[in-house]
């Protein structure tokens, strides 16, 4: 048996998230059932993060144990035939040790979430960045994004469906910068609550708009209260970017 | 009777190009539709330059003749409007000389050809760019490039369906580079001739995986013969940037 490192590259549009419904194609299911025709089994296979639907990512790592003497760079080409067409590719393949795990080892987690800022519809960019048509002031949004670094209780920025155990979460990272009509958002943390990006980041679009104040931002966190919430941003932006391991 | 213009960003996935066709939905078309439903006319557009099946536009422009009082910011809002869903959007809009005409006052063309440079296949860029699996070297890419500037007989790198005079142009910019997998190709002339920049390209990444020297390219330019080209690019990289008027 041996321990297959993956790094994942994914189209979230098509897919109900990353992980297996009862209804509707998940990523998860689509490289299980991939994994499935190459091995001949039903490998199930472990993400550091199960993103939600229409979330892309371009760097997420997973993990299946094998029965199967397969060298990773032909279990990567596989693979990617096999995955054909979906919208889902393998940019990296490795065996690692038999307790590294994909989600119970990661001990840094980064998301990045793209913001158009213009009137005019999207084109080429549509379901893969989020267009804001009001003006955002991004130092503003960057100033507030400060206060939620360190450790909080981020109940106000948590999805009712979350299933962690406590919603105290440290962040690391929350970077907001301007590039054009581009707005880009750099979050980093070792975990994060079920649509805790998203919750920040429709909210430090608030402040942008000059809807709310840095102030009001703070209240919000400090109520901790899925109710403070002003806005959840769409998964559109989304994207899971990098896990970090140790070593 | 006013001359508007318009500046126009599309996806050309879902159309069969720019231009009307019997069979099969355009750009031009979309426009003149919506256009007809604000107006109750059937106004007829012109465009800077008309692209082909799957290429893209950030910045092509448009002018149309409407007699009709209307504001330009309010004819662009309704554009937009009336555009939904297809995915073209008017960026830009206002009033313009009669004698200014999109095609004919045009006096610099830019295109862009975006290649991702990487064995696993695309996901979120899937018929946004061109993948290239072997492995490119930009550098002689670039100096090949420059072997093509200046006044030529480009007839090797010309469409068999090409409806220009003659198939001289000048070439003034063809500059290729790389940051990470990505490789830019930008080119910049008065004109180009129908499949010109792609079949420019295809032969520039020849020359990037080794398979041409950059002899191999400017031997096939002075050859003035179809049958000399050594790859025409797909569509799907290139990006139709701007289009430039005198004043």
């Amino acid at each position: 048996m041996s321990r297959f490192a993956f790094t994942v590259e994914f189209d979230g549009r098509p897919y109900m998230g990353w992980q297996r419904q009862a209804h509707g194609a998940t990523v998860q299911q689509c490289i299980e059932e991939a994994l499935g025709r190459i091995t001949g089994t039903e490998p199930v296979i472990h993400c550091a993060g199960r993103t939600d639907a229409g979330v892309h990512a371009l760097g997420m790592r997973a993990h299946v144990d094998l029965d199967k003497e397969i060298a990773p760079f032909r279990l990567m080409e596989a693979l990617n035939a096999h995955l054909r067409p979906e919208p889902i590719a393998i940019l990296g393949c490795e065996v690692v040790p038999e307790d590294w795990h994909a989600r119970f080892s990661c001990i840094a987690r980064a998301y990045e979430y793209r913001i158009r800022n213009r009137r005019a519809p999207l084109t080429v960019e549509a379901g893969l960045v989020w267009r804001v048509p009001q003006v955002l002031d991004s130092e503003a949004m960057h100033e507030a994004a400060q206060q939620l670094l360190g450790r909080h209780d981020f109940t106000t920025f948590r999805s009712a469906h979350c299933q962690a155990d406590s919603p105290v979460r440290t962040l690391d990272r929350l970077d907001v910068t301007r590039a054009g009509e581009r707005i880009t958002v750099q979050a980093q943390a070792r975990s994060f609550l079920h649509h805790q990006v998203r919750s920040m980041v429709g909210c430090l679009a608030l402040v942008g708009m000059g809807t709310w104040s840095v102030a009001d931002l703070k209240a919000a966190l400090d109520a901790r209260d899925r109710a403070a919430l002003g806005h959840n941003a769409p998964p559109d932006g989304l994207y899971f970017m990098r896990a970090d391991y140790p070593g």
